[in-house]
């Protein structure tokens, strides 16, 4: 028997591309190491959203006073709130395998390594082996944390995301190498349960690739929070002699930290290891797949998407990639779509999304354009629900007004970016958002607000 | 000295309006007699999301264990909670006092009466009287709750919803009567603090301009969290005689209710009483006024805008009435725009949110359509959060795939229906949202779920 398309990694670009082959009336199979849903579903962006919102319900229930609420003794026991994170990645992992069994794809456990005849060879978790003929092979097997040279991850004090994700005891403190959005995230969830937070990052400003003043009202907010933030400054060395770890820094935080614990969060690197058997040469990028733009490799039949094929490292662009993929491998009329504009967003408190352009690459593009913002603190949204701090900002295109970005900093920010996200595909301009009526009242006015000030005639601002 | 234009009523039309005519460079007064921000602001959906920020914030305490987090002795603060409400409107009508002072609003406290030669004759709180000269005139004076004949708002026991938002102490039971967004509301909020409810509607659904799905979804909800909900059920007398209100019903629900409290929450009528002198024939429409394409009535120069000119009675509708009405003032050449399509909102939990048509109206008036349902137990987001309760619907042309209606139960519903307010606003097809890309792990890419359900191919069901 020859599949239609075998699949090499279960995560948000494989199982999606599985199913969406499937639907297509494909004999498909799935193969995942580990577990279906790879690492967004397993040890990534749900496990995470799971403790955060722990963390977020501990500090809201710290300033219930305000809203007229009193509590005694608030504790908490922290294997619980791991516990519980497991337990969702769980249940949302046996959502796709009932998926894959209702959508007829196979899910098949182990690890397979792509032969010169196209065919898998896939070693199960008990060393059997089988081989799968297939007539496509699609490879998304993803992207893997990247350590320091220096600091091997030892999973008990020297952590990766996966690992501090499930620590069995809260860290007494933790620093945390790199300050994109996985370091932020933690930094706010470990800090948010007490341990002392140090949060380092080698550019200028935390979450680096989001807009200077997201970044900025973030750095901000987790001073107020307790959070240490050290920019521009660079690890050195780790001596892991004692008890504690103790880390050296250059640059401009430049200092010696003891701490229980380190998270590494620098960057991710391809999970390439044992996927090509001998004498398949796919061409590969500073170790990422290179495809073309069908999404296949150099070797015919063979596609690649997801983390697998470079940035950008987002779920939501690996099931994109996915779905394009596999609709052209199975229509040639069909021209797969690459992604151009995603979102990205970062779960602390206050949360950061985004779309498109920053202000900073705007201006180093030479493009015309207009930023206007509008404050949380003038939503009366914000304000009755008791928290008005964030901004909403707009890059928008001088002569037309289309929508070349947005930053979002605040109380469902992340939810808030799918409308912005919409117009850009759609080339909406402000004025056609601005003539969109929103609910009143919600913070979604706030992307219309922002939409009247670059027009010129802001309403409540 | 003449205005060019005198807005009589301060809610969300009457100060957008006076606002926007101001940034066209007009000599503008804003008359209201009681606070800025009319009612929405200072007695409607403004202070009432601050009293259910306190319930859900409550609810999600009385479950903090689940994530993890204990408390010790959970109580409130009643008049905290309501204090909180009532500081909130505080502020945010002390904002909307310095937007009038910062864009050159003349803002005018006393009751306005219309005069035959279209001047204003003000009365302030103190008596003193004075005219206004005015070249065009707004009547934005809004509508304020209706009572039942036999049940006259008495303000201790007998509430409207602006009394029931200011109550000094928690009820220990209370008939709401009337199931559209507000009286659903109060039953939520006054519930989760440990009232006796009882939600009363006459029609066959709670929420009756929801889609029927909606309304069957929040009376189970509210069956579970303990609110008796009695539908097809008239008001027929009350005993007002004893320590407890006894109410008499008929219809399905039939049966005698004793409660210390009623809410009469069965709609709003126009707030005309004293608004137009000695013959100024205004024509109205059952108490409402009537207008013309331009929001002009049959009065050269008198214009009228948002719940005064009849439903839907919303506030973002009236702002939006406001806008188009000014602008058209203003310059001939401008064809004011009509509210067709606006979405809805009610701020339970579950959130309930709509736009378009429902099922039920998209069949009545014979549309081919198509219905399609995402559930929020599908969502890895909704479940790493804790509430995996709700659904989005979409109902979407048969040929073309074009957006006729949404439907969203659940957390942040009223956030998530900005998406499709826009989707609608463009006349975007369910293909162009699913082909945005939705930012993972977020409650919008429910929307895009739903899309891609409509098309026939779901990925994650």
């Amino acid at each position: 028997m020859e599949y239609d398309l075998v699949v090499v990694g279960g995560g948000p670009a494989g199982y999606v591309g599985a199913i969406r082959a499937a639907q297509l009336g494909k004999k498909v199979a799935c193969v995942e190491t580990d577990r279906a849903g790879g690492t967004c579903l397993n040890w990534g962006c749900i496990p995470t959203k799971a403790l955060l919102k722990s963390a977020e319900l501990l500090q809201h229930i710290q300033h219930a006073d305000q809203f007229g609420i009193q509590v005694e003794k608030v504790s908490f026991d922290f294997a619980k709130v791991i516990g519980r994170s497991r337990g969702v990645a769980d249940q949302m992992a046996k959502g796709i395998e009932f998926l894959f069994k209702s959508k007829k794809v196979d899910y098949i456990r182990g690890s397979a390594k792509l032969q010169k005849d196209k065919s898998l060879l896939v070693t199960a978790p008990d060393g059997k082996t089988q081989t799968l003929m297939a007539k496509n092979v699609l490879l998304a097997t993803g992207a893997k944390p990247r350590p320091i040279p220096g600091l091997a991850f030892d999973g008990a004090r020297i952590l990766s995301s996966k690992e501090a994700m499930a620590v069995p005891d809260l860290p007494e403190s933790i620093v945390i190498i790199g300050a994109g959005a996985i370091g932020v995230e933690f930094a706010y969830f470990f800090n948010a349960f007490g341990s002392k937070v140090t949060l380092v990052e080698m550019l200028p400003k935390i979450l680096p690739v989001e807009d200077a003043d997201s970044s900025d009202f973030v750095t901000k907010s987790f001073a107020k929070q307790g959070i240490e933030v050290l920019t521009e400054t660079k690890f050195e060395a780790a001596d892991l002699s004692g008890k504690k770890i103790k880390l050296t820094f250059g640059g401009k935080g430049a200092k010696t930290i003891e701490s229980t614990h380190v998270l590494v969060a620098i960057g991710i690197q391809a999970n390439t290891e044992g996927l090509l058997g001998e004498g398949v040469a796919v061409n590969l990028d500073r170790g990422y797949i290179k495809t073309d733009d069908r999404y296949q490799t150099n070797i015919p039949g063979v596609y690649a998407a997801g983390d697998i094929i470079g940035p950008p490292w987002l779920a939501h662009v690996a099931s994109y990639e996915a779905i394009e993929a596999v609709e052209g491998m199975f229509d040639p009329k069909k021209k797969p779509k690459k992604v151009e504009v995603f979102p990205g967003c970062t779960y602390c408190q206050p949360q950061v999304a985004s779309i498109g352009l920053t202000e900073a690459k705007a201006k180093e593009k030479g493009l015309k354009f207009k930023v206007s913002k509008f404050p949380y603190k003038a939503s009366g949204k914000a304000v009755a629900s008791g928290d008005s701090e964030g901004f909403v900002k707009l890059i928008t295109g001088e002569k037309y007004g289309e929508i070349l970005g947005a930053h979002i900093v605040g109380q469902e920010a992340t939810e808030l970016i799918a409308e912005v996200g919409l117009a850009m595909n759609l080339e909406a301009t402000v004025e056609e958002i601005s003539h969109t009526i929103h609910a009143h009242p919600t913070l979604s006015e706030m992307i219309m607000e922002a939409s009247h000030v670059a027009e010129g005639h802001a309403i409540h601002i």
